[in-house]
């Protein structure tokens, strides 16, 4: 692609020849003559500078001087459409594949794809130009919205339903059943699980992400938010829009989290909480209470966390702390003694 | 369903007209007239009192006047039956699917359920009613006992064995080989993996669970215990009678665990240890060494609750201890120097 | 086997009758006189002396007065290749089920065997011997070598490649999109995913291991790492050659990870760092900055593990600390009242 034709559709400003071409985009240090980088990270500029790139998607000129840039207000953000420009994405094959298994009630939008091997239940509805990919298990009236890919071997059981333009990667389980007991005499009665879960649009889950359906009601993930590898959430959770739920963290029955809110790696809630609007909770944590708007928690269990640095930085000075009590010791013994100490 | 019916089959004492009748169950806050509610937490007693509920499932009417109330003195447990007569679960087909792939040799109990792309190898055997969903794929050998549902994608490896009136979700993986390598000079030599897993009768594994089968001899879930989804349970490990394993709880190999013992979410164990019937582990919590029946450990590594109560409070209170020993040391130097403080 | 036949193909010294013969291997406490068994451990030595196994793999003789021995000087190895010569594999019947879906130009190695409800996309290479189990998905362009095993419903997407003699097990997903969005005003648009993922040889991934494809370039797994159950891997991660990460790991994005270091259970690494050689990152640890070679790291966050030990036993001993204090106090006091103390 023509640089000046690049940079039109990014909306940035070409410092360099319009006329120069590009194939791909590649990191600075493997770029070469025909590839578009990036520069969005200023401790890189060095690296930059010394780039074979052909092209350089940066917030400014003045740090890369004598260099072909494309400049532009939100280099990540041009980054993801020159990638989806130069690298575009392979489309399925439309049409149901003859070895999937769709019901005769099925109803499947213009230009959708149904994958080898998938399975479509009764009842379900498929939007336009969705891509259920090989393996996919829809139970009995499943709902996807249009443009949503769904990656092979996903399972949505029974009655769930999943917005537009969702990405749902391998692996993954909605309407699996809460977990929820009765416990009468050490023994574990199940609660049949009769609620759904709602995926909203722009939604995307990981691989291998597990989402229960609601006990009663639904379990809800909120549009735009995306949720990362290995994730668990539980059945009646409620989760805002635009939240980032990181890999291989777990939200326990009936909590609600608000709008914008960031769950670090491995971090996890308790139930029956309420954690606010763009509060971020930091890798490794537990949260057990309520999380106001705005705060960011780290520690198990969770807390602001200038308290636990404080707490942290505290731990490890014990060590003077027990230097300090050693010597006033040692001090009051030679003030409670004073005619021993003046026989020295 | 009339409330006297729905009274009788739960057990439950009505107060009120036994000719109205209910068509689903609600939580309280969406619960209308035609709709069975709950309450067992006291503290949404209130919330009940002001419900538009039909009738309410409660342990007394006394919180509840001039309600319609269903008293029983287990109301989660009516509950639960309540759900299930109100919201009876869809029976799958009977028989095996025309896409299914089954072993020649393989024994189908009557009334079992083989579906969509499932694949049942050589020597299986299946009970009664079971249900083995679309996408299973039981290896040689496998035994799945009576009355039991196997959810979509399902993998039980070669000789395996599970119970009647299992519940294994979607994405379950039994019998993945432990994780045994013979290291000699920085070299992982494999150990193969030639034991079994064995799931007792009226176990539930959650969505994507792994269990690996045994280096020899057997990996054993034992009956009544329910486990929640992306849990890890390592080679060689027996968990006992009653047990709950909460979400993304990992057990080390060749662990032992009681009956009617609980790991929160999160938690883990290391190998060759021993813990004992009704433990309670906590939620992020590391069992590093045995613990006896019925002790409540938490924390990493895990130690009786107590302990770790005493410990945290004692690390927010640093503070507190910093600044008596400075108004110590204070007082010591002004001891130290009488002249001094005279001087003032 | 014959004691004699089995000992020259473990390299074995033969204390005892050559003409005995064992059937299978079992452990100590549960092997019979047609059995063999093993000690490499010390502490099971008196157990060891009790067992009724035929013969016992040890590390010496002396240990075991009277008893048939198989000396060897690594007798875990050993046990490895004893199990895998009275245990043999089954091997999978080589060729294409019919109900497996290959792209036309999809090239299939001689003896290799594609397990019925696969899907083989276009563009696929698989190398000789190597087994694609019950239900997989490879993709566009996938490359697998020689005599893999993949267990069933594994997920290869486009474009990624495994080497040879590499063991996948059920869920596998190597591929799927790495977490990458550019956020602006509070909306995460994705950035395309368009790298791949490299298994090199001799890798073993556990059951539902999620290996994410770099955003460009490569995510790569290094020969002869073995990966546990439930692990994440993200987007450009680097993982060297004979690393362990056991279950439940995640590992952040561009991490780069040395050779034969070890992640023990559910511990994890933040993004972008550099994990040394032989390195080990104790069990729940959080690893937050660059590890040097060769050192032990624990904790959250993780610090050499002497570092932990001392905080952490300091913070068991807090109360010490406090009654110090109290004693302190209470001298000066006195000190500070000298004539009020004489009173008494």
């Amino acid at each position: 692609m023509r640089l000046q034709e690049l940079a039109d559709r990014l909306g940035a400003t070409l410092i360099g020849d319009g006329e120069r071409t590009v194939v791909a985009v590649r990191p600075l240090d493997a770029a070469g003559p025909d590839d578009l980088s990036f520069l969005h990270n200023p401790k890189y500029a060095a690296q930059a500078r010394a780039s074979r790139a052909g092209a350089i998607l940066a917030r400014d000129a003045e740090t890369l001087p004598g260099r072909v840039v494309l400049v532009c207000a939100e280099p990540y953000l041009a980054l993801a459409k020159a990638i989806g420009l130069l690298h575009p994405a392979e489309a399925a094959a439309p049409g149901v594949h003859p070895t999937a298994v769709v019901a005769d009630d099925a109803v499947i939008g213009a230009g959708a794809s149904i994958g080898p091997c998938a399975v479509v239940g009764p009842g379900c509805r498929i939007g336009g130009r969705s891509v259920i990919g090989a393996g996919c298990v829809l139970g009995r009236r499943v709902e996807v919205g249009e443009g949503c890919l769904l990656h092979p071997r996903v399972v949505v059981e029974d009655g769930c339903r999943v917005g537009s333009r969702c990405i749902l990667h391998a692996g993954v389980v909605i309407g699996s059943d809460g977990y929820g007991f009765a416990t009468v005499a050490g023994v574990h009665h199940k609660v049949p699980q009769v609620g759904i879960v709602v995926i909203e649009d722009d939604v995307e889950l990981g691989a291998n992400v597990c989402v229960d359906r609601a006990t009663l009601g639904e379990t809800r993930i909120g549009r735009g938010t995306k949720v990362d590898n290995l994730v668990q959430i539980a059945h009646n959770v409620q989760v805002g829009e635009g939240c980032l739920l990181v890999a291989q963290v777990g939200i326990s029955g009936s909590t609600t989290i608000g709008h914008h809110t960031v769950f670090a790696g491995q971090s996890g809630a308790a139930g029956h909480l309420h954690i606010g609007d763009r509060v971020v909770v930091g890798a490794k944590s537990a949260v057990y209470k309520d999380v106001p708007d705005g705060e960011f928690v780290t520690g198990i269990p969770a807390r602001p966390h200038r308290e636990w640095l404080k707490a942290n930085a505290g731990l490890q000075r014990l060590d003077q702390l027990r230097e300090r009590l050693g010597r006033l010791e040692e001090a009051v013994r030679r003030l409670e003694a004073p005619e021993e100490g003046g026989d020295q």
